[in-house]
Formats: structure tokens, C-alpha cells, sequence
């Protein structure tokens, strides 16, 4: 693919403009010194930027990016599908621990399928599957040129929206069941915000390994339907908030040991009732991800001193960022192995890009509880 | 010593009431079969019971308990001096999760004198110092007899005050520093509570390896007193909790790094505070070994996630139930020794026995801020 001149300087015109993305523009004013007929470049790609850190659905809007060399390294991918999570939200408003630098291409996971590569690459081909492993920034576009480390090629079988998707919930997931307690089958966990992608990926992961759960979800409309979707996943117990309300909540469980673990996304009260499953024992940790309620966690002073309480914390960001490449790769194919089989699942409404606003508006939660929403592009 | 039957039958009569004490009651019914001429008998014991748990100053009285048989494995001290600490009164307001059987003696900690020892025991001789080590229920006595294997001989020349009070709150403040964190030279801690023995231990035993210490007092009239007190010890910062209503807490620290370790004695503001200094690095970990503020902890859910935040409890009890017996002893000849030295030392009153109950009241907090009430025999 060869560019015409005239189209380069156009794209070193805009590059200081979306000066981040490095490997769609920083290589172009050099490239056109030792340009040769064999330059690769990518297509024009459609993308969802920001300028400015704020409120998402005003300060996102969809341009058409140039096209950019695909250099020796690098792999060129059209990407397939992407979703929008909550985290992507918290970057674009600014108020992620690690805030993007602006102007960005918004995006932290997704999968797509090789266009072209540069003439080093090795191991990648037009036509492979491939997601960012671990997941990378600026995937909310049609073609996304990174260097050939950050692709993992995955099994063609796999399911398009599983594999846009596996990085970071279902992640997420797995690593809390296995890096803050040692559980053994017929151990049991507790967490609340069940309905997320996490929590329906706790319940099938846990129950998977013969981990019972319980889950807490929100009184609602609908609970009861909630209630029964959750335990078709697999959840011995799902309880709405009020349902809790009582003295002694061990006597709810029928048949289930007290839980070793509990998991937190919502904060306030809803940790409040995780923990009240765990003061049955000694020694239990509660793990908190996420805070949806946007209140704090608050325990007794004696839950610690003499049941031994344990409070931590995980962020996938920082788990990845300790050379956790390679173990992150086999845990992807394991989970999309999993959902090729049918024992991992959870609800998405797949959306074309072009409506990418409106499933930005569900995403935001504008329109009450809505699937996980997820671009097809 | 030999008793006449009139004593032991008498001494009989009250073991129903007193159960619990079986080594002065217990075997004292048997032995009347086998009596011979050189059975050995404590000397009655003048002792601080409950036989309700409640307010301690209402349900504690001072009675004289009649002599008991030592048997071939226990030794009779003579207890020389016994401190007065909050989980003692704990213990009698039924308010601790391990709830004493009643009736009992009071006191957990103390340090005496060998009086006579049963015709097993080896190693220990009349004259020799001891403390129950792990420390033992029941101190609140002028004799007390006990297992051999309770007892645990310590340097004449330690100071008898510093003997009768190392095993609680001195090891605390040990174990916290080494259980939950590795501290190097240069490294540092904060605390609240710190006019506590403990908090006055840790800031020495701190110093003592080169970490730095920040503390943490409330706000009182006198607090520039008790800042140079501290300092005197070798907290290198100390502050009030109205100091610390700063945005950037960490700007009020000179030379000394941002801590790694915090304890928390208070919960509620002062817990928060504490909070506040683990807020500027990741992976902090915070201790709670009391409450007394009553107030909980409260942490927001960012913390957890973006600061990797641990929150975690020390309850010297379970520690010890452990099987630290060894560890345990070596840890209160390490203590006496550095306090033999001058190095670890914090302010008691000692207070005669017959005295009991004015100490108790100040114990208890009724007359304000008061030292340590050591009882001395």
C-alpha cells in the first residue's frame, strides 16, 4: 500500500493534534525521507476521540483518522468488535488513577483480525484473531496498528463478543478467587453487585471449581426474574438488600459453609451486608473492585481485632503491570475456551459502530439497568 | 505447710462458689483421702473477684480466698506487682468475645515471686522472679498458684514494673511492627492513640531499629506537653487530629518518608487521619488493636482499588493461642532487657493493693487522662 504524498503531510498536519497515538503518527515526518515503494500503510480508521476529559457523551465525537505507516514491528488490525466498560467511562471523565493524556482514542479491550504486518513480524498473519493482551488503550476504532507484542492470536473458534470482552471483567473474576484466599471445593464466597459482568463471572467461575456463592443484588423491579437468571448461571443463594435485613443472616443459609471470601464493586451498605456474612468466622477478607454507590466501607473496629478481618483492594491495571503478560495470555485462552464451551456467559447487546452514542447512553446508565454494551463493527 | 481439716473443708465449702480457680479449688476434695504430713498449702490468698459480669467498679469486690493445695507440678507465687489494662476490663464487662467464666479473679498479666513450688517441679525455686508467660488469667491476687509451665523465670534485675506489665501491651507493639510489613532503617510508621503504652512502645521500639514514627493525639489541653513527652521517647513528629485538618498532610512531614504501616487504637476521625499518611504510596497497610473512640473505620472503596490499601487487625490473644509459648518468652526477655537498659520505658503509677479500687476508678477513665495503674503487693 502506497501513500501519495499530498495524504502524509495531511497526516502530519493532524498528529499534533492526536500527538498520543504514536503509532498512527509520531513515525510520519521521518518515514517520508526514506520512503519506499514497499511502506505498508494502514486504511483510514474510524475512531471514537476525546479532547478533553469530562462527561463522555459530550466530549466524544467520531472522526475519521488518517492512515499511518505500519512499521517493521508493528501489526495493523481491523478490529471486530469492542465494548464499553466502566473503567473507559472513568478514563474519559479524568478520574482514573491513570489519566490518559489527551487528545485520545477512547477503548482498553477488543478483538480484531490482522490486516497487514510490518516486515519483521513474525507468528501473525492477515486473517488471525487477535486481542490486546494485556489490554491496551484505544480500541474504540476500526483499524488499530500496535507493535506485534501487544497482539495475542486466539483460537478462530472463539465467540467474537467473548473475545472483546475476556481482558478485563472476566479477569478480574478470576484473579480475585484466586489471589487473596485459598478456597477448596465446598468452600463458599459472598458478593454484592452480582448483576455485573464480574459478579456473573464470579458465579460461574466459582461454581466451575465447586466454590458455592452467594450473591446480593438490589431490590428492583423484577428481582425475582434477576434472582432466577443468576441461578441459572450457577449461584446457590441470591439475596436483594432488604431480604437481609435481619439479625442472624447465617440462618439464610441452608446448606452452605460461611464464606471465606467476599467480593465488593458498590461500597455503603452493600459491603456492609458482605461482611456481615463474613463475621460468622475468623480470618475472612473481603476484596473490594469497584464502588458503584460511590459511598465508602465502614467496619468495626472489632471485626478486626477479633474475627481478623481482612480488607484489600485489586485493580486489574496494576495486576497487569507486574510482567504479567504471559499469565495473562494463558488466562484469556482459558476463560474463552470456557465460553466456547458454554460455561462461561454473560448478557451483551452487540451494537454497530455507527451507533456508538446510543450504546455509550446505555452504557452510562441513562436508560436503567442495560446489558454490557458492545460495538460490532 | 500442713492445714488443719477444719481449713479445708471450709476451703471446700467456698470452691463451689469459685469455681473456676480450680488450681487453688479443684483437687482439693481428693486430696483430703491421700493428705499426708508433707503436703504443701498456699497461704490464703487476698484476691479482686467478680461473680457478675458488669460495670467493674460495681461488680468487683476484694475477698480473702482460702490456702490451696500446690500440687507436685504447680509453684505458688507471691505476685509482687499487677497492671491494670483496658482488656481486663474488658474481660469483666462481658464485653470480650473470650467471656470468663464467673466467679474469677481478675488481671491477665503480673510478676511475682517463687513462694513454693510442688515436688515435681524443676528449674524454679522459692525466691526466683516469674511471670505467667504466656500471660494467664488471674493476677489480681496476692498468691497464685498455677502449672509449672506457666511460669516463666526472668532476670532478678529486672525492673519490677516494667516485669508486671511486658507481656500485653509491650508485645503488641512488637508483633505490630514485625507481622504486617517489612520495615527497613529509614523507613516510617504512623499511629494514633499514641499516649498509650503501646503507642509509647512503639514509638521506642520503633526508634530502637531506625524507623521513623509519626503520631497521632487528640487535641487536650496540654497537648505541647505531651508532644515533647513523645518526643522525648523519639517520635519524631507528633501531631494533634486539628493539625492534620490539611489537604496535603504529607506537606507537614519534614525528612521522613511518606509510612507504610499504620495502627490504629481509636477508629473513627482518628482512624481517618491515619488513613490520610497511607493515602501517598501504594500498598499501605493499617493495623487495628483497639476501638476506643467506639466509632468504626471508614475507608472509601479508591482506596482499596487504586491505593492497593490492606486493612488488617492484631488481637494479641489469638496470637499467642498460636503455640508462641517459645517465641513468646523470648520476646519478654528482649523487652525487660531494653527496658532494664532504659530504652523502653512508659509512665505507671504504682498503687498499694488496698488501694485497688481508687485505681480501678482511674482506670476506668474517671478522673481523665491518667498513667498506667500498676498494683503493687
Amino acid at each position: 500500500m502506497v501513500v501519495a504524498r499530498s495524504i502524509a503531510l495531511k497526516a502530519v498536519n493532524t498528529a499534533s493534534l492526536w500527538g498520543l497515538n504514536r503509532s498512527r503518527f509520531g513515525g510520519l515526518p521521518k518515514v517520508q525521507t526514506v520512503r519506499a515503494l514497499s511502506t505498508i500503510m494502514s486504511p483510514p480508521s474510524k475512531a471514537v476521540v476525546y479532547e478533553h476529559h469530562g462527561p463522555p457523551d459530550s466530549v466524544t465525537r467520531m472522526i475519521e483518522l488518517p492512515p499511518v505507516e505500519v512499521q517493521e514491528n508493528q501489526v495493523c488490525v481491523k478490529m471486530l468488535a469492542t465494548p464499553i466498560n466502566p473503567s473507559d467511562i472513568n478514563r474519559i471523565e479524568g478520574v482514573y488513577p491513570v489519566r490518559p493524556q489527551v487528545p485520545a482514542v477512547g477503548g482498553y479491550e477488543g478483538v480484531g483480525e490482522v490486516y497487514s504486518v510490518g516486515s519483521a513480524v513474525k507468528g501473525l498473519s492477515p486473517g488471525d484473531l487477535v486481542i490486546p493482551s494485556p489490554p491496551s488503550s484505544g480500541t474504540w476504532q476500526t483499524y488499530v496498528v500496535k507493535d506485534h507484542e501487544i497482539w495475542h492470536k486466539i483460537s478462530k473458534d472463539s465467540p467474537i463478543e467473548y473475545a472483546a470482552t475476556v481482558t478485563v471483567n472476566p479477569l478480574t473474576a478470576l484473579r480475585m478467587l484466586e489471589d487473596f484466599t485459598t478456597l477448596s471445593t465446598g468452600d463458599s464466597i459472598v458478593q454484592n453487585g452480582a448483576t455485573s459482568i464480574v459478579g456473573q463471572c464470579v458465579i460461574q467461575l466459582a461454581r466451575y471449581r465447586g466454590i458455592h456463592s452467594i450473591s446480593i443484588i438490589r431490590d428492583r423491579a423484577g428481582s425475582d426474574e434477576v434472582k432466577e437468571r443468576l441461578k441459572a448461571l450457577g449461584a446457590d443463594e441470591v439475596f436483594t438488600e432488604s431480604q437481609l435485613e435481619v439479625k442472624n443472616v447465617k440462618s439464610l443459609l441452608s446448606n452452605i459453609p460461611e464464606p471465606a471470601l467476599g467480593l465488593n464493586c458498590v461500597g455503603g451498605h452493600a459491603a456492609s451486608l458482605v461482611l456481615k456474612f463474613l463475621s460468622f468466622r475468623q480470618g475472612g477478607t473481603m476484596v473490594t473492585y469497584g464502588g458503584m454507590s460511590k459511598k465508602p466501607v465502614t467496619v468495626s473496629t472489632s471485626s478486626f481485632i477479633f474475627k481478623d478481618l481482612s480488607l484489600r483492594g485489586f485493580w486489574l491495571q496494576k495486576w497487569l503491570s507486574a510482567d504479567k503478560a504471559k499469565e495473562c495470555r494463558d488466562m484469556v485462552d482459558y476463560l474463552l475456551r470456557l465460553a466456547q464451551e458454554g460455561k462461561l456467559k454473560y448478557e451483551m447487546e452487540l451494537v454497530p459502530f455507527d451507533k456508538f452514542h446510543s450504546a455509550l447512553e446505555k452504557a452510562l446508565g441513562k436508560h436503567g439497568s442495560q446489558p454490557k454494551q458492545v460495538i460490532k463493527f
